[in-house]
């Protein structure tokens, strides 16, 4: 795809400061623009660049006043950030715009499907699925018998949603998430031990998204839970009948265990490891590699440690771990003049 | 599929209390009961529920005598809690009882399939594969040549098994669990480092489960090997030559780092590390984000921390580092006064 | 394949000691060494083995003086280990020797395919995609539009790389491994949080090989950079805009986050966390669980701790906190002491 300065200019309602016949096919950084790209100028300390960048077009803010020759053409706006920002939908919108069924896909008889949807190759759709409107299966995709799937949602190559499922509207999954595996149960036995049937589902509400390889599974009997507008990063463990609630951040490689509550609005960072049946209040943040063994009740406190501990006293425990050596000699020697 | 309270109380050896054609499509707990659904009481703190909940069928224990009325129908037995156990795995029987094989999907002509499986669409079976009975390869499976599978054993959409390696009895393995990939082995050279081939491969005893995205190495030469009766909850990491004895569980996240033997009956909490070319003794069981460098012997102990200590020995030193502000004020102070 | 030991004394310019007309079709370690197995000796406290390993045939250094008979065929050669490594190769080689287009599979008529490529079942080839000579594509593998990929590249089954990214020479990526899912960005709003596209790519240099399940995000804009000769373990995440530098290793369940830039010759061990937005020096390496959360900017040096510290400081303070109990009790008697 391309676009000339003039077509980019009308979307954006801005004017034209060159010739508006340039044409760009992709986008980039100001300090790494290349010729037929497409880059912006907001931040003060990045103004040097649009004296050296290539890229063929530049949007910039209508006040910029150049101190030398610029050799792109350039795009004046009320707010070069947003008319980028706005650019960039619209440049994922157009790339992410696949419809149509594929005739190497499998959808069972009894799937119920929605307008304007994408089913790409070599995926499946079970007995009984229900299909929103414009939603996008892409290749490779499973969609277990009896799950429900909002408006708009998009899985993206190799996601596996097992049976009996809900996923709500204008959600995403990206590639390898697995969604309704079973919990990780059993009951000891006079012989090895039993497997403890995990027959309740998943259910994800709307506006949620999930980075690549999350595995969430399904509860025992009753629901796991991930709420409205919770974001998932990358290689995230969800166990049995946990609830996310809403506007959750996790970042990559956390994991939560069996049945724990996390309240809305918590920021939760990378390798953190919550235990199983703790409750944690709303606005909890957690920092990278936080271990959380008990239910935290305080809402919007911040913890970190292994296990954890409010944040400001960890860092002022950890101050003292960093010079425990001097600490130890210190009192050794005040026991020796005791002594003495 | 629809169970009437008459027919459940046969396959239950239970006594109706109430219409006997009363029937139900799902089951519940009971403190989120609704109409349809069939629910059991256990739990005397939970016997509030049944004069509210909506369930349409409750199974108590025979002896319960309602201090109010009840609205379900109630099904009698010796005890709830094994007649539910019992209903649950039957459910989940006849969910899981899928059998045939799909007309897209790919079988090498080598390939020797048992009796009454089951092979979904897309899924590849490579040469001289062997299939035991009763075996459940669901879609988007990926079987490579001359690996073997036990009866019995279930595959969820998208496992990849790579070539040559031996799979027992009963296993369950969930969606995009990979076993026999490449263990991480270089040699330095001059320029760059030298992959080192990866020519062993993985043996996975009888009544193995292993949860969603776990990865499991290929040996270097020889086998990595997962002994009867282990269990992975979602995303372990299993490097190459690794043993892990009977009946041990490992919690998600964690990681066992290459040639490293692990004992029996151990308990592995989420997100533990494991350095290579170590040995557990059995029933050794650590805490969440144990980091274990060194082999342990001694079996049956209890261990935490990073680098791993004894359990009871963490406790008292993270006790004291909780503290250690005031411990390195109590020592300046003490120094002061001396010095004084 | 069988393989006599004359023929492999020929491959490896070697000696037969005994019956030239032995075959083996399998390789194994000497002290598992079965009939119809080939082996080696070099390690001298190995030695003892020879004498009852059961494996047809060993190879052994021209200098070896056995002190008791073996029954096994012997191949001398000048060192044994580099033989066995080169048959290692060979016989990697001819097992990965797959070429040929599968009939089951989906390749875009814009696609431009190399030379003795091999493309299996269910794998998928977008629009403009460019695959180099001898690529293999295992089944169920998806490469998105306008990605191009360098020659001898191998996706072993169910790779999932995403649109506009760029994969290098002599790479292999092993089952499950994702690159290209979008980066994990989002930007604050009055009701919840909108998603920041993520329009840049993945490139990944030459010599490259990813464990399982690893998952590489794309960058916001501009490019996340794997460069050449980095080896990944399974289970990593990359975020958005990370670079990681030449021949760099991570071990498994170690997690960048974003925008983070580390350099050559890293060490990273196993469950490493590193924060966003920091560099770390050439030549630096990391103990495994190690939280990184500030630049480290001295190359060469060597880290561990939850939060990271140089390798020898962590080891002399957790020495401390080993004994802290006794520390305290220590300052207390002083205390007292000084009191009394």
């Amino acid at each position: 795809m391309k676009f000339t300065a003039g077509q980019i200019a009308q979307m954006l309602n801005g004017v034209v400061e060159g010739n508006p016949d340039v044409s760009v096919s992709t986008l980039s950084k100001i300090e790494e623009g290349k010729p037929g790209s497409l880059s912006f100028l907001s931040n003060p300390l990045y103004t040097h660049y649009i004296y050296k960048t290539e890229a063929s077009i530049i949007i910039i803010n209508r006040s910029f006043v150049p101190e030398h020759p610029v050799n792109s053409v350039l795009i004046r706006v009320e707010s070069a950030e947003v008319a980028f920002g706005k650019l960039l939908e619209l440049y994922n919108q157009i790339k992410n715009n696949k419809t149509g069924i594929s005739k190497q896909c499998f959808i069972a008889e009894t799937a119920i499907l929605g307008n304007n949807i994408y089913v790409g190759e070599y995926s499946y759709i079970g007995e009984n699925v229900v299909v929103g409107n414009n939603v996008k299966i892409h290749p490779q995709v499973f969609i277990g018998e009896n799950t429900t799937i909002g408006d708009n949602t998009i899985f993206f190559p190799g996601v596996k949603i097992y049976s009996d499922n809900v996923i709500g509207k204008n959600c995403i999954f990206h590639a390898g998430v697995v969604i309704g595996s079973d919990g990780f149960r059993f009951a000891p036995q006079n012989e090895g031990n039993k497997k403890i049937p995990q027959i309740g589902n998943v259910v994800v509400e709307d506006d949620v998204e999930m980075g690549a390889n999350c595995a969430i599974d399904r509860a025992t009997l009753g629901s796991t839970i991930i709420r409205k507008g919770v974001k998932f990063d990358n290689l995230i463990h969800i166990a049995h009948n946990v609830e996310i609630g809403e506007n959750t951040y996790i970042a990559a490689g956390a994991g939560i265990a069996g049945s724990t509550k996390v309240g809305k609005n918590c920021m939760i960072s990378g390798h953190v490891a919550m235990t199983g049946h703790i409750t944690i209040a709303d606005g909890s943040s957690f920092g990278g590699q936080t271990a959380v063994s008990k239910s935290l009740t305080k809402p919007g406190q911040s913890y970190i440690g292994s296990p954890a501990m409010e944040a400001s006293k960890f860092r002022r425990s950890i101050a003292v771990f960093r010079n425990l050596p001097r600490l130890s000699e210190q009192v050794d020697k005040l026991e020796k003049r005791q002594k003495g």
